[in-house]
């Protein structure tokens, strides 16, 4: 390699290895987004409010109800300690559930595995909202 | 290897195969629960509902708001086309945000790129409603 080649060479591999930075920079930042996912979020107010037991009945009936095998991901959570005023903290428990697509979300409620859970759970709550929310 | 030993390897060999299934099954039941993470989920009902340039602004800002480091994963999310009764599809825009910890969600509320998305676009909104959660 002439000199005049490799200054060229070690230029050019200087440019790639940037453009390298760059889109792995791009990739990072885009692969933090969720994209055709369902978003099923339900949260839960108890009926017996700060009752442990119910509580730890509507946790377990959440575990189980997990099972569903259309249920891509969960998480099943309690208020976090924020207590700005635009916060909602009075639910007992968050059940957040994705999907693939709206189709596999509206099987899940029809599955056994979830026509059990209310059967042996609903008698727990007395105020559930829930939230469906697809890629805007 | 003798006749009985080797039938002693086969039956060994099934039940490790079989051992083997069952804990790819529960590992893969496992991963699918979202452990050690903090969910900052929040709701956006717009001053001019149904106004597609507002609704296009607060998108726009939303993307630019997911660029906070502390991100580890977002949703930008519109209602889906599910009705019961129980849920709720007044909202216009969904922002999941999800971090590792409430540290990493306290430094969002006042990172610079926060605060200039609630500067360019608290305007366009006339409710919200946040709901942070932790694990169970």
């Amino acid at each position: 390699m002439s000199k005049s080649s490799r200054r060229s060479f070690i230029a050019d591999t200087g440019k790639a290895a940037m453009a390298g930075t760059v889109l792995l920079a791009v990739n990072n930042h885009q692969s933090k987004e969720m994209k055709n996912v369902f978003v099923h979020h339900v949260y839960f107010w108890l009926k017996n409010a700060g009752n442990a037991e119910d509580l730890g009945k509507l946790l377990a009936g959440l575990k189980k109800l997990s099972a569903v095998t259309t249920i891509k991901q969960f998480h099943i959570g309690k208020p976090a300690d924020t207590n700005r005023g635009v916060i909602d903290t009075s639910y007992a428990v968050s059940w957040l559930a994705l999907f693939d697509n709206g189709a596999d979300q509206a099987s899940y409620q029809t599955d056994p595995i979830h026509l059990k859970f209310v059967e042996e759970c609903s008698s727990l709550w007395n105020k559930v909202i829930v939230y469906d929310s697809v890629d805007s």
